[in-house]
């Protein structure tokens, strides 16, 4: 009971000396300051910050249905842009010295095994992308592709093996995969301790259920709360919209916005009137790859927008014959939004470092590397 | 090419036809007419009915800020109660028959193993309700408890006798546990095949990720949905208000809701004016043990409440010297909602409901008796 006490008493003051907290626990959590990557806190110490159920304060008079004018915002408070490049830089630059430091100390670097079957662009582009950051930052890397003409047997087959194989600490399969191919009975071989995709059922209810920790959190999801913590944004009690619901992005975004404690509604193709509900939302999160859905009167203003959207257009003056846009029409998103992502170069390299720094943690936790 | 077009256009005229659909799944998600005893359908089947994420349809220009007027609504269709105790005792009867019909057919009958540490008055009367109605169904209990005192190892030891014991198909810990034991670490002795609360992490994963199938629903929020489902509410495409995000309640009751669905929020004690989301909601669960928190006010004329809380208060009138309360002001939310669950008699039965019936599929497929 005193433990109790002295728990909650603890708590409270926490929530009083918020600055403090927040300068101090991304130390505690990562067990010092020594190696520290990511801004983000583990989510088993942010359910430290959360008061107990009981502790619902009474309704206030404010009438916050008004939406707030932009005329309250500075012109400079307006469009300002989260840089994904240059943040995933910084942090694949981190992993890349981490990966150096493990090399020289123990002889060992992170593997990474990344299974891709069948031919869409789009995958071998990412893929690319992923060979090339591994590269870079000194990850052992290796490519299995499959025709999308292979049988499950094989794909699980060659997944099996790296199971075992004690040189590679992640292992990815490329999504989508191709139709005919059951990506449920796929993903289950994977082994947990290697599935830095954070896929698996059991890191998704890790990731879900308040008090726990996954061993890997989904790389994109992941990707767009560093960039908000990076951007200074409070994630706490703001209300947040995800437009999707896709068990890669949509899904494990409004699990671990709620980890920090927002307030989260998931809008997706069979809400109707999805853009009253986005006007509400203080951080708008769109991932369902429908290009300039979210337009600017679908913003509150002020909102910072996250824009995981990506989808190919045909474009015969780029180099690959195509270029991507987002789920947000940019244009009139960046005269309403305070804060947002381009499309490329926002949230995309941010799920690639991501990858990085979740391969780079597995082969940290395999070989207990602190 | 040719399937998944097929597919498309297959679900695409069940939307048409929803009536024959709605008609028929449940008896395709449980393989026949036979035996049905609840009426939610399969979560697999659900995905069926969701259309593909590209078919966002534009925004229509209607106004649905302007909260509809009670006028609207005839005062018959004003503070009709959901009478869970009724409906549990349907679904208790078809349990009842099932099980002897295994009985006869076998020789065999559902078991369950329930564990209570500690001497918490409320949930000494939950396990004495889960004993007696088991003892209804016919279902083999067994409880085994221990003093707060206990240690970890004391109550994992108990557990791990139950998971090799073929004779009990659940078993249930009761929660909260005392302070001092690690929930955690206990719940993830508890064998995945027989974790009828459905609260381990592999099955709460599941029970979040389209396409997959959790073995267990956690039973309070799958009451929840059936107690709907029975009362003719319709959830896909509604919208769904959360209060409070437990991992019992809560996080699955949001969960379950998006699987059917909903466009679903999760309100919680740091969410500022909880009231204004409230008011947009078709559907209103609450789950937080707050006496009277949501007020008439809270609620948009003709909204469906479903009062998960549940609120000891003293009271000598009582048998057992206390009553419960709800979440909800009773009084004043029967005057604004179209369809509301009493405390007590509301959720409170069907989660007993919904134990025995999850005990009984778990004994049904260890059994492989359909």
């Amino acid at each position: 009971m005193a433990l109790a006490l002295a728990l909650k008493s603890k708590v409270q003051s926490v929530i009083r000396n918020k600055w403090w907290w927040r300068k101090n626990r991304f130390a505690i959590a990562s067990g010092g300051y020594h190696n520290q990557i990511l801004k983000s806190p583990s989510l088993v110490s942010l359910d430290l910050d959360f008061p107990d159920d009981h502790q619902w304060t009474p309704p206030t008079s404010t009438n916050s249905n008004v939406p707030p004018s932009t005329n309250h915002l500075a012109s400079e408070e307006i469009g300002r842009v989260i840089d994904g490049k240059q943040i995933a830089e910084e942090i694949i630059s981190g992993v890349t010295v981490e990966v150096e430091r493990m090399k020289k100390t123990i002889g060992e670097v992170p593997g990474l095994a990344v299974i891709l079957v069948g031919e869409r662009r789009d995958s071998q582009t990412y893929v690319r992308n992923k060979i090339k950051a591994c590269e870079e930052a000194g990850i052992n890397f290796s490519l299995t592709e499959f025709s999308d003409k292979c049988s499950e047997d094989e794909v699980c087959d060659a997944i099996m093996s790296f199971n075992m194989d004690p040189s590679f600490h992640g292992i990815l399969v490329q999504l989508p995969l191709p139709q005919g191919l059951n990506e449920e009975k796929i993903l289950d071989v994977l082994r947990l301790e290697k599935d830095v995709d954070g896929f698996h059922p059991m890191n998704m209810g890790n990731l879900a259920m308040r008090g726990r920790e996954p061993l890997f959190i989904p790389c994109t999801p992941k990707g767009c709360i560093e960039l908000l913590i990076r951007s200074g944004v409070e994630i706490m009690g703001k209300k947040a919209v995800v437009i999707g619901r896709s068990n890669i992005v949509g899904l494990p975004a409004s699990l671990l916005l709620q980890r920090h404690h927002a307030t989260v509604t998931v809008v997706d193709a069979l809400t109707s009137n999805p853009e009253e509900i986005t006007r509400e939302a203080d951080i708008l999160v769109s991932a369902v790859g429908v290009p300039n859905l979210v337009r600017g009167s679908w913003l509150k203003p002020g909102a910072v927008v996250v824009d995981v959207g990506t989808y190919p257009i045909e474009d015969d003056s780029c180099e690959q014959g195509y270029r991507l846009i987002g789920d947000v029409c940019y244009e009139e998103a960046s005269k309403v939004a305070s804060w947002m992502t381009p499309v490329p170069g926002g949230v995309g390299p941010m799920t690639v470092a991501m990858l990085l720094y979740n391969t780079l943690e597995s082969a940290r936790r395999i070989y207990n590397f602190v």
